[in-house]
């Protein structure tokens, strides 16, 4: 029941749909056009060593598995930031772009992205076409920093709301 | 039931609640100060030729039909940005703000605005007073481009779960 | 039932689970890199006079009282911008970190800051770990303001739905 106030326990929740993927995320260097597949948009501030403010803006493919020259299975568009002083850590906010025979329609997520944790959540705020609705989590795994050049992400997709249309 | 793990057929899926607006983005170009509703504050990057990376801040009036000169019913409130390089494309996070007799409160909406697509949706993500703890889905469409001065949406906000307070 | 289109009498709802927290922003002035907790990133514009599209990056420290020197209960991590040229008005995204013996996770908010109006509403819309699901509203209330160096808010955020893991 979505009756407000009521505590539901979900000790045993298990998610109605999970999707593992691959996030790429090749840095825009003034040369690599053709590669590149993000932007820094707003340059870091002086407030730390960490890169605090820098503001970057994406279209990255998103990928079955951690081969980044897989064919893409989704888009992932949207922006992080950096906003720590004392270390790095990031904000993401982004939409995951289906557009295949096997799956139609976006994932909306947003939140912090603890980098110095092994893994770390954010939220699954709303989904449209095949994923109408949808809500729940996303675990973020870091697999791999190429200097400022690339990253790769593990997103475990877990939708705990699920509706079909 | 909320329960985890549930997933919904929603095939006759209706809304329990509609509003058909009309986004108006007029672009402050350093002269207009008394007409203009939005800015750019972060300019495009050299990625590509669809302006990647240019951020901007609106305040928008939003309108029951397409004539930007009707009585405002809400303002657009939030960003978006440009974010591919082969083609304009956009993202977008916002509220509707409403107050007015008919309506008080606020809807909060995110996603991508798959600009090449005739309709695209968004997630309605929450909402405040009149729309209490709102979700749902709002459909994109352009109605009009005048360069980089003016465009002008059709949002068709449905949303699916509503709350009365 | 969360069966998309139904409307549910909510008059009564009593929040599931709440929090009164203040939030403590320090902007940093590029010689305060030990105290301050929040730069801005992208500069104001000149469409009017109330700093409009001045972008702000933040990882505020958050009390459980109204003392900037308490030991924080979470961190708030995120942005906002000024939107209004006739007025001070700002947009919030951000995330409440928790990490301590008491509560482990966080609480994604969005939503317009309404400056004017003594309270204002922004929506949480997910959390994770001990805030697993949440979705909610948030209450601003601005208590203090020194210049451009700080501002102090209350947040009252009071959520709706609840699970526990």
């Amino acid at each position: 029941l979505v009756s407000p106030g009521l505590a539901l326990a979900v000790k045993d929740a298990k998610p109605c749909r999970r999707l593992i993927l691959y996030y790429h995320d090749v840095m825009f260097d003034g040369a690599n056009v053709a590669n590149a597949t993000a932007a820094t948009v707003a340059n870091a501030t002086a407030l730390g060593n960490f890169q605090f403010g820098r503001l970057v803006v994406f279209d990255d493919p998103v990928t079955a598995d951690e081969d980044l020259r897989s064919p893409p299975v989704a888009r992932a568009q949207g922006f992080y930031f950096y906003n720590m002083k004392s270390d790095y850590n990031a904000w993401f906010a982004y939409t995951l772009v289906f557009n295949s025979s096997e799956h139609r329609g976006t994932i909306n997520l947003m939140g912090a992205d603890l980098m110095m944790e092994k893994t770390r959540d954010v939220s699954v705020v709303g989904g449209t076409g095949d994923f109408f609705m949808a809500r729940g989590v996303a675990t973020f795994r870091t697999e791999a920093v190429e200097g400022a050049a690339y990253f790769r992400l593990q997103m475990d997709v877990k939708l705990y709301e699920c509706h079909r249309e």
